[in-house]
């Protein structure tokens, strides 16, 4: 049985008194404080994160977390999947203690990001694309404003349906003090925010942020406040939008889920909570839908309606989400598991589910191209 | 039991013609291919890389190369400890093969560097470092000049003694048609060149090179032509100098050498053959020694005493080295793990040692913050 049993993430923002190194030492100490262990007993430190040696000037960031936290000689290294790194680096943890290199392995997340100009930030992401899509201008809200549009024709859906992705993350952040923006929004808020890639407005998207996440993954004997991690599944579809059967639904995601249910042992009628990889609006409507909680075409209306609010049938996105609690790319992933994590423990201080044992993380990365699924219990 | 089954490597250069992708089509065909097994087999890539995002605005390299490849939906990742990604990355195949997620993985390294200007490669490169290091004004080649001078005191070598790490592996190199400076040189060419960082002149430096590496790790029944892998393990030490208790050591190199004997059950004296990263003249010195294929101290007279020769007690560096076969940083682990298979299965035209079972490949990030040490044993 593997188990996160420590959990921590920092605030998510523009944090701008606060260094790579300063967030990484947060949410590492953080995390290990958590799991109530002595740091020694770490074996193996993997880190996740997209952007620091373009944006930072840093590499090396496995090696640089082991001298920060004090680690001695424990190895380590950094894993990349564009904005699916947390999710990837958890999976890495698993195969690491399956494997029986590790007994206990601390995955930090964290991107610091918001130093830097809009446009150094768009570049700089387009990296999780390919270079033809590069080199035609596009840019990352540009890619899911292809699909929301080919959703749009083939379902009907509009502007205004996606609208209610924004209000309900933003509900919830409302109430998770970690969040970037933890205040609702309105409708009219939303509709009226300036179009950034037509029909995606500024409320559509997730914004730039800064921010750290770590969980302490572990074999030793479950304690009380452990939860299981019983499914950890990658899949990969092409990077390039232009080589995709479909651009209404992420195939690396539905591939990943799948494998993930059967893992567990499950159907997706028996998540309790989720947290989706909601980087656009349209995203998160692909993926309730990719996930099986709904029927394809189906997500809108669903979201619409209050199914995935904190008290419908299949809570989404508590922590508010990418959209409002902040996208600080490689921690996203990591992020995810710590609210599930805090949720099944019932930790949530204001923001709590009634009922619920199982959780799904879902961490996307790119447009599409790498999916990473993780089912969590609570015995 | 788990193998290399299939092994490849590019040309290493300076190769303006070839792009990051290219490179990674060419390695990743080459070793499956030189597998002798359908791609649909490959359940698992890897990719190690270092500055594509700085360098050439291209990260999320896994799912890019499942897309050259045309590998469908197989999981992929990228794995980065600067210049060690490559030892890190096979590391992390042994882990998921071990671990049961996969059978057979592709791991690929890469790096394409010459398009950019020397200071723009003297300071991504420094991403290996520690901000302190970087604000200090050091580069590589500077920290490591610190440890030659501090090396040269305690042991009373000199610029001299250097020279012969250089002088040997260009002698090998030049019998390696994939080499960068397949060709040999001259004392005299190597004490005249620039001097870079004093000790440390021109020829003491790896060069700035471009190139892909790549080979199948599997735990398919063994063929005739695979080699068994006995041992991959890691290692960490501070990534700043100023932290280390020793500069005339790589802490990080003995643990994971140490730790890698036990696990193959062998002594140092077993080795028949063995790739070093010898990113500067002093680092081979060191290696050798913390490696214990002689004593402390010892390093750098054994060199010029032909020792570590083709034709001496335990060749080292036969490809060339980093020195002289060239340093595309993510390949080099893995171009290591290359030339030990093409050796042990005795397929090394005009450099093939003359017998031998056992290999070593030591691959180090930054200034000795990462180690990865691999066994490999023909059967």
């Amino acid at each position: 049985m593997i188990s996160v049993s420590g959990a921590y993430q920092t605030k998510f923002g523009e944090l701008w008194d606060r260094s790579l190194e300063d967030l990484i030492l947060e949410a590492g100490q953080g995390a290990i404080s958590d799991a109530r262990i002595n740091k020694t007993k770490i074996d193996l430190v993997l880190v996740a994160n997209m952007l620091s040696g373009r944006l930072d000037s840093q590499d090396h960031l496995g090696a640089l977390a082991v001298q920060i936290l004090d680690l001695d000689q424990t190895p380590a290294l950094r894993v990349e999947a564009a904005c699916a790194s947390g999710g990837v680096a958890l999976h890495q943890a698993v195969t690491a203690i399956k494997a029986g290199n590790a007994k206990t392995v601390l995955v930090i997340g964290v991107e610091k990001m918001t130093d830097k100009s809009n446009s150094q930030i768009a570049q700089a992401l387009m990296g999780a694309a390919s270079s033809q899509e590069r080199q035609a201008g596009l840019t990352f809200v540009g890619l899911y404003a292809l699909m929301a549009r080919v959703y749009f024709e083939k379902y009907k859906a509009s502007k205004n349906d996606l609208a209610y992705v924004a209000i309900k993350n933003h509900r919830h952040a409302s109430r998770n003090p970690k969040a970037q923006y933890p205040f609702p929004v309105e409708l009219e808020t939303v509709l009226k925010s300036s179009c950034v890639a037509s029909p995606l407005h500024l409320f559509d998207c997730s914004p730039i942020s800064d921010g750290a996440a770590a969980v302490v993954v572990t074999s030793r004997p479950q304690l009380k406040r452990d939860v299981a991690i019983t499914a950890s599944q990658l899949a990969t579809d092409s990077v390039s939008l232009s080589e995709r059967q479909s651009l209404t639904e992420l195939k690396a995601t539905k591939i990943a889920g799948q494998k993930a249910y059967a893992q567990a042992g499950i159907s997706p009628d028996n998540i309790d909570i989720a947290e989706v990889h909601d980087c656009f609006s349209i995203a998160e409507i692909m993926a309730v839908e990719d996930l099986g909680f709904c029927q394809k075409g189906e997500g809108f209306k669903k979201i619409k309606h209050g199914e995935f609010d904190h008290d419908g049938r299949l809570p989404v996105n508590l922590s508010g989400g990418l959209k409002a609690c902040g996208h600080p790319v490689g921690a996203t992933g990591v992020k995810q598991i710590v609210e599930l994590v805090t949720q099944l423990r019932h930790e949530a201080v204001g923001r709590q589910i009634k009922t619920g044992k199982i959780g799904l993380a879902h961490n996307v990365g790119g447009s599409g191209a790498t999916a990473a699924v993780h089912i969590l219990r609570k015995l």
